[in-house]
């Protein structure tokens, strides 16, 4: 019973019933029938004239927003425990060549308007420190906190003061927007994010993500890096086909219903062992070294989270029985 | 009738049920069951041990390798017309860090080792100019032609004399393969070859390409490269799987059989016209503008190639009968 | 007797009274009193709005600007003979972060509009091939040929019809004005060039270039390139000492009318023997091998270029007497 | 009086006399009688035989040390008050390509062996993490205070511990070794060290620093990275010049001498305001706003460092009467 990780789930079957329903000759690269839809159908769902493209990995879709977002001198503003810090070997500063990530703390892995304007305001306005240029969010965060539209706001505001572009790392996108209620307009561009690396994989996808650029001047130059980074597939049909069949009545969005619903059952089993509030499909417990050997010993699989902590995921496709029996695992430690 | 390129065409039925059966949860990233049998199975076909790793796209192969072949302050030599100078948008100066390409002429895009020694005897061996560093041979090359094993073996040595690390870009390597006959250990390794992007993608796979280490201690280096390139996807058991599947059972040179063999029949209608012998699945004629518009008023789709040149390429699942009608069309010009 | 090159020469004694004048306590880096003044001495120079700032090394000058022209994914055009091309280590590519320098062949070392617009045509525009972004001219050219302010304006012309930002490396720059008589103004920004590479080192500076910014608004960036490069020296005061000792009183161009003047002298005595004509302080010979040994036998020092050529480079202070033995030994072989 | 840097301090004369004694021609870059007697010089000052290369700032010594020493995907550890870290604009992550600095904290700026294996011991060994490949050392500190050979040697083993290859920034070098009287061999390469960023420039030079490579196999590709990087300079007999007048009779070790003692006499005066050891010439002390304005009334010209805090630096020529009177105004708050 595998609760350590949601991008490692199966693929939704109307993804592979798509992905074969695209498996016939058209133009390669990102012409055919299925990419062109994607632009429509993206600014129909944020309500404004966006440009869509797909990336197969989530490093890729936040990497190349950065490089567009941020000069190779400049600093891009993240939280201390964002994924491009710590999980991406370094990503950003290939694609950006050599930018700084400008590291914040927040509880919950969650940015401030102040803790960012303080982490600016420490840098001398010279040629000899690095200058903060963007701002990256991550959404829901690390710890499954999803931020409100006008948190988002916020941030935006404050990003804005100081001259810096807004990015949005959406890898669990789908899960904070159902959990906040909040539209994926007000989340994003109405609160001043330009780039939005929207995340499939983790949500039923197979290995397409997409990337939302608000600022559709910044095209031109994410199509080209696309390519020079090796990221534009000859069969790009097939991952916009996905795309799309996730899209297609909003199964995105039932599918991060289906994982937030079994990380309330396990958070409400939980009590006072939640680290973090579960506002996403993350569940933080504090655990004793005994206790997470009981669990496993119970055939549940998952992650430590450094001394005393573990981290339970959970995908659009968990067994709601497993949910079950590891809420009651949990509920009797 | 489309025969204007072999990398949009469908993906091998096969390769749609590997992927469907592989669409259950396991290890994110490369530590799934097929992925871990990637090495086994090249090492297999190539006589020796390798490591295997697989990627998305041509370029992406071809750059990681030569990422860890050549420094950033290196110079890569190969054919004007290859793949990495034209058609990769600069990537291989992404991936290095600004390594240059150093361009070496030949007929049908073919290197010969004269033409390597002479284009490095040409740089002063001083700080001011970019000293040679790797070699990067496409086989079959951009024009369809397919080198000999005594051929690769002669621009090995002529490498190994000039301490260059050696590349190869096997977008067509199958086609090669069964055009020349030769094995797949004497064209590569056994002839000088270190790294090999081994291609997929115009051989019936979806969107997996395999790159083949055969000096070992590259592959950590590659490994980390992959990952920093956002190239390391969450569920690369789909992508080991096409692999497989191609793998097995011989299916990649079954398609590459089909390819090849359609392209002969093109070419055996072309007669004069054929601008480079047809050893692969590329055929190149020359046709006059008029003659063209003729062949495509009859349904023929294909690209232009330089004034008065079109390239026609086969695919593993080309229909015979377009095939026929096209020889019969090219024939009556 | 040394005719190999100008930029070992001594540096003029005005420049080292200069240096000593300035050796003391100043702000550090470019706040001082002599680096405050170069944007208003450049700004009459050019009688425009300037910014002007030292560097060390044309190598430097060039690369800086090119990267602050040329984003990392766009291409340079230049002749294929340029320094930037042959005698930089890839320093372009460094810079930009993989830049691609794309290469126009040109008498003399010297770039023609059909020929740059040839070039550009070539590139398909797609994403698949590197699309130019800049030009970069070299004046005086290589072989010492100087571009006339027409010339210069024609290429701006064709530049402007692409797209193309503007750089002229004017490594002998003092030369080329000396040569044509044009005016710093038209032979510049007047003809569309938006940074110059002005040399000092050649024509009796120490170690001081300056890089003029006639797109005002680029200094910003790139005086933050500058610093991450490592080119910004704590006591700049005696970088921006050097180039204001050489501009005073136009000790730049009486510098270089003694360079031309006794590269003339040689070009006289050299009849039919030149490849090209001479137009600035370089000078290129037809001498077969024994007729170098002979020349080297009587004390004179000089590059062989290629096969049966030879280069004779004069300076600002070369001997009088040894300019005339020399031109009566090329006289007499 | 100034008291704010030692980097924008006035030249030895002994440099400026050594440079005007290299002005006349000779070979160019560094093939001149000055640079080729660099390695001899240093291999007896280090008693062992080292390559040793000039360039203009620490900047381009520390980062093209590191380009050699990490690869563009490692991580370098460093003290969070590091120039690298802070002072450089990022230069480190452009030479390198994008390496990470990895952030170690402790008391005046003082790398301890504990804290960088905590550091290291915290990075997952997998590759979505940057792996610490290189150590940097900072000595004199930031702050100030200079390593005993033994703290370095522990370093230095921490580092093998963790195959780690091992710089030294010693822009404050010469106030280091005065202060500790260690020899130059034990607090270098018998410690670890592999190179070494030699500053001349606070200590009497103009625009000359060594770089040290005790690591002799690094030199060919740092004199490679050094041009591509546009800092190897036409004139450079006039940087070696200026570091062999400094070496000359023992001349950086006096100066070094002078400018220790001048911050010993601050320090004295001081008493309980001193925030840290006064061991090179940096002194910082615990000042109120009110108390430093009523210095500055007094002719005292230095930085605030933070709240509450300033800093003196005080240089080789730095005047003994100044010193008097500043030791008496701190005395008198």
């Amino acid at each position: 019973m595998r609760f350590f990780s949601d991008n490692a789930a199966a693929a939704h079957p109307a993804v592979l019933d798509a992905l074969a329903a695209s498996n016939r000759l058209d133009t390669a690269y990102d012409g055919d029938e299925w990419s062109l839809k994607l632009d429509a159908a993206f600014s129909d769902l944020f309500e404004t004239q966006v440009r869509a493209l797909w990336v197969t990995t989530g490093t890729a879709a936040n990497c190349l927003a950065l490089a567009a977002l941020c000069p190779p001198y400049g600093g891009i503003v993240c939280h201390r425990d964002a994924h491009i810090e710590n999980d991406e070997a370094g990503a950003p500063g290939f694609y950006t060549n050599g930018a700084k990530l400008i590291l914040v703390n927040g509880p919950g892995a969650k940015l401030a308007p102040d803790a960012v304007s303080e982490a600016i305001d420490r840098i001398r306005k010279d040629v000899h420190q690095v200058q903060a240029r963007a701002l990256s969010i991550t959404n829901a965060t690390e710890y499954g906190l999803a931020y409100s539209a006008a948190e988002v706001g916020a941030l935006g505001e404050t990003a804005k003061r100081h001259a810096l572009r807004v990015h949005m790392d959406g890898a669990r996108f789908a899960n904070a927007i159902v959990s906040t209620g909040a539209s994926p307009a007000d989340v994003t561009w109405r609160a001043g994010v330009e780039a939005l690396s929207f995340g499939f994989v983790k949500n039923g996808g197979l290995n397409a993500e997409a990337l939302i650029l608000f600022d559709t001047e910044l095209a031109d130059e994410v199509l080209v890096r696309r390519k020079r980074a090796g990221h534009l597939l000859s069969k790009g049909r097939m991952l916009a086909a996905q795309i799309l069949a996730l899209l297609e009545g909003d199964l995105w969005l039932a599918n991060a219903r289906a994982a937030n619903a079994a990380a309330q059952t396990l958070a409400k089993a939980a009590g006072d062992r939640l680290v973090y509030p579960v506002e996403a499909n993350e569940v933080f417990l504090k655990v004793s070294a005994e206790e997470a050997a009981r669990l496993r010993s119970q055939g549940f699989d998952f992650y430590d989270w450094g001394a005393g902590e573990i981290r339970l995921v959970t995908s659009w496709d968990q067994d709601g029985e497993d949910v079950e029996k590891l809420a009651a695992a949990v509920g009797s430690l």
